[in-house]
């Protein structure tokens, strides 16, 4: 057996655990940036599971690293697997290639093409939301004069991102929060016009199909 | 005559009172939330017109639930009814699903595919954005420091938003007002993003069978 | 020679003049609304011309009217017709109509499909884009407590709303100025929309050429 | 050798030197903004640098005038060529014809359709999108009132622009900021647009091929 099949195996042998890592990584995170007066027992507890969790992105990437034949070839065409392992909040945009995986193993998708689309576009969507919500929740809450005081505020002023409504009555101030914000639009606005575009597409397909029975 | 023959049934039977009912909830929200001294008498009459048609929408749903065949089968792939049974206001949604029923009666549809397209978006679109007019004015005319002032200001925000403008001239502050916005936002752009998209695929349609006659 | 033919020649026959006289109708209204300090005699001068071609518009329309076989059809199938006479302000949405008659009169168009999209939608958005400057700006400027205090103002704001960016430093807030508004946000987005299209299906229409050759 | 050949021949010749060009005269504009405390020595190199770049691009527009056999025609159809040596910090809208001479020395494409599509809008929306911080950086941050008052507040302002997302924290407020804003929005919008379109067209063909496979 060479290399590049004990590779494949090791990524069709980890995905489910990956898949709890990340939801736990994601957890961790929210319950450290959410519960205000964690006890330091607990507040030690969940920065485990964030340092854990993280430790686990990493050794999965070194790991089909070392199993690859071309390693140059590796980093360069799978930039988006190092690009999540450094920012583990961009994990969501990881679910359309699991989506290719499990494809592999079924014979017929049970949705229509543009329903794929929508649901895997609109999921990454929700779950980048949530985590760039976290994220400016997390840094602009004590900046001063800041307009995110609330989880609440966080969430809305995603919703307005994603969208591209950006009403700025609440808005990132600091420079990391603000990147955050430009990541959130970059990659939302294309998430979000596929949403948009495959919803479009579904429209006029189901009222040309009328059209013509 | 089996269950599902007689769902059918009860649906064709049912969708003209439906429509009529579905016009008489939005007009007797919009006469409470917009008319301010309203006499004890016609409130009263109003609230039980809003809890009759909220019933029959309920009623409906349950008969045609009680006539399935597969029950679960039923929840899960009709989920939107369920949304527009308990969300009443939402209900323009379903106005694509009536075209469908009517479209079968008729043998050919009387427009072109795109501008059946934009219609039917168009029109949910004006229904849903009046919907949230109403809600968002209601929520917000008198939460301390509002920008919601009039009604007037209520439409001028859905305008924005459905187009995913933004002004944040006038915006929800409250937490149902926000709700009712986030909805307005995620639904309004996919509608308006189907408008959009069907108005430059006819454009393009119109300028090409020019260049060709 | 029956109506419908009388009709199509006068068509032929007024297309020039009406043109002539949406220019001139948006220039005097340009004049009324830019130059401050108008002489009363040229203030009369230029109401007399606004008038006079609304005047010329009206006729035009009612002697299409009579010439028509079945003047109910008209009415209902050329409504865009009426709106434009109603509000020769929205004139610049018939640029479609008249590039229809044009295209009869030449053998082959000299540009390509998208480009004649994106040529036609961009200079319909541009006229309407300066009508809507002027009418904010005549409707807002004396507004308390407005934003469009320059005619630079109205026309940041008209591109800021055409492109549904939306800052929102420079906002309608009288009625008449929110109609203006969301007629422009409305008829805008769609036209932008369609600019973008045609430029985008032009970019990979222009890419897979390459691809090919 | 005709002289369509010799103009042919001198761009190929040209062309790495006027993107070297290109690449010089950012980096001049670049330090001369964002280098506050710049010694006279160092003020007058760089002013140098720009003044030489810019005259390099109407030596070269020039002389590919010249070597034309039908000047009008050059002038008319090569009109983005004429916009891009006046206001040089355009220059990143050649990319694509740029491309177009690169591909044609090359047998295959090494990326997909879109993806190429999307590398080149996206790198231009890049360079364009920098090149606006700064022009706006240059002309707000002395302005009174001004809301861009470091490098990173331009920055931001650009992002929030180009996804026509517009908080409306930071906006221009002078006329030639404005300008400069008015343009990043147009030209952003379409090559946003473009992103993506096919973003979502790369991203349902991705979802086809698996349900066929």
């Amino acid at each position: 057996m060479d290399r590049q099949q004990r590779r494949q195996e090791w990524e069709r042998a980890s995905e489910s655990y990956l898949l709890a890592a990340s939801l736990l990584f994601l957890t961790s995170y929210a319950v450290q940036v959410l519960v205000p007066g964690l006890s330091p027992g607990w507040r030690t507890f969940w920065a485990l599971v964030t340092v854990v969790t993280w430790g686990l992105f990493v050794a999965d990437y070194l790991a089909r690293l070392l199993l690859s034949d071309d390693r140059r070839r590796f980093v360069r065409t799978r930039w988006l697997d190092l690009i999540v392992t450094v920012l583990p909040l961009l994990r969501p945009l990881r679910v359309v290639e699991m989506h290719d995986r499990m494809q592999r193993r079924r014979d017929h998708p049970r949705l229509a093409l543009e329903a794929r689309v929508m649901a895997y576009a609109g999921l990454t969507s929700l779950l980048l939301g949530f985590a760039a919500s976290l994220a400016v929740y997390h840094d602009e809450r004590h900046a001063p004069g800041t307009t995110v005081r609330t989880f609440g505020d966080a969430v809305w002023w995603a919703c307005t991102t994603l969208t591209t409504t950006g009403y700025g009555d609440v808005t990132p101030i600091t420079p990391r929060g603000r990147v955050t914000g430009a990541v959130l639009m970059l990659v939302g606005v294309a998430l979000v016009g596929a949403v948009v575009g495959s919803f479009s597409s579904w429209l006029l397909r189901r009222f040309r199909r009328e059209g013509e029975t």
